[in-house]
């Protein structure tokens, strides 16, 4: 069974357009390299009951999660509280992360600072060898920093943990014809390679090809022979290239 | 009151990571502008059945609805009966947009062409100036196609309609302070202008800043208020400029 995945993407900053989400895109592209199906994206605003509600449902209907963003010390980072309310727990700080902490700011240590020694009761800091502070993992919430370079760091380190070897396989043909041109077709091929995902993308800048069509799946002969037959109906000046 | 708005984007090509999404930053930029209040973005699968269900549950919870992605010619392509779903109502076909796609591709066209002339009873086909197709918009609900710069373009058409001088006033201020030394300022400023959003941004490569602090709201004067605040309360050697 493929296993499936959703990502909670918390931050007001997301929703007033101050910042552009490149983490979803990772996450994506990285889920899909392990053959994990990603289903859902959830962005919601620092708020620790929408926090706790959203999570509540996607941590119940998927095998993982991925939370993005509300981890560091300011008073709008309450990711930590809002996954404590779902998992209905109280907050408790993690002695290990504390004297990291302590360790780091010296004298200049305050409250603050600590908040980011959180975590759900019965959660785990994961330790890493790249990322300079560790991850807050519960049962299968994994929670991860908005900032962009140290999510990528995080999820890296995670992904051997999360490695079972059923990476996806994906081949692309180039097309000079439309989209509309061949959806029927497609349509014929996506019927008969059921476990093939047949997507279409139309190039509207000018390029050496109109439409490219790309064929993903875990059986890697599945996917050759879906490419093959839209190569062998395809009127043969209109095929660019297969990749 | 401010209205507040959701975002449903639709395509596997997206919880795929093969494209990024920059629908919603545009979007939410653009919102922002209006003073709607961005509340939710979900990403969701070409499903009917996912499609409708999270469609329902976004445009009954906020006054305005954007969908992206899912209106094009091939068999992925499903945004619309899922939106018709979410209505309980029929697809029709729109008899101009029929007519203007019969006149596009002339001897050409085929019923994968003709999707793009569906819409859900009862919807309506908004015409613009600047984008070559129109839009459909059903009570609340505007369904964008997923091709950034036709979301763009129909997105600024929208703009005018949805204008209601209700803009949101914004100030920033750059400080070298770390984000946890301001920690407590900044949550007295924020219970200080209740009306006021006060976010904080760490600078993780190397500029003339350590942290940026925002401040927005509807009220310009408190706005300028909070900003001053945190200006009036830094250590001035630590104060770099505010925008």
């Amino acid at each position: 069974m493929r296993r499936t995945a959703a990502a909670l993407i918390i931050g007001n900053e997301i929703l007033s357009g101050k910042i552009a989400d490149t983490n979803t895109t990772y996450l994506a592209r990285g889920l899909f390299e392990l053959g994990i199906e990603l289903r859902r994206v959830v962005v919601c605003p620092d708020e620790i009951d929408t926090i706790s509600r959203e999570l509540s449902e996607l941590r119940t209907s998927h095998d993982l999660v991925f939370t993005s963003g509300g981890v560091g010390p300011t008073h709008d980072d309450v990711t930590i509280e809002g996954v404590a309310a779902s998992f209905e727990r109280p907050v408790v700080q993690s002695e290990g992360v504390a004297k990291m902490i302590r360790h780091y700011y010296g004298e200049r240590t305050n409250d603050a600072h600590l908040r980011m020694a959180n975590m759900p009761e019965g959660g785990e800091m994961i330790r890493s060898s790249d990322a300079p502070w560790p991850t807050v993992v519960i049962e299968n919430v994994f929670v991860l920093p908005g900032v962009p370079e140290i999510f990528e760091l995080k999820f890296n380190d995670l992904r051997r943990r999360l490695d079972q070897g059923q990476e996806f396989h994906s081949r692309a043909v180039f097309t000079l014809s439309g989209e509309g041109e061949i959806a029927s077709l497609l349509e014929r091929i996506a019927k008969a390679f059921p476990g093939v995902m047949v997507g279409s993308y139309v190039k509207w800048k000018a390029e050496d090809y109109r439409t490219k069509v790309t064929f993903d799946g875990n059986d890697r002969e599945a996917v050759e022979k879906a490419a093959d037959m839209l190569i062998g109906e395809l009127a043969p000046d209109l095929f660019v290239r297969r990749e």
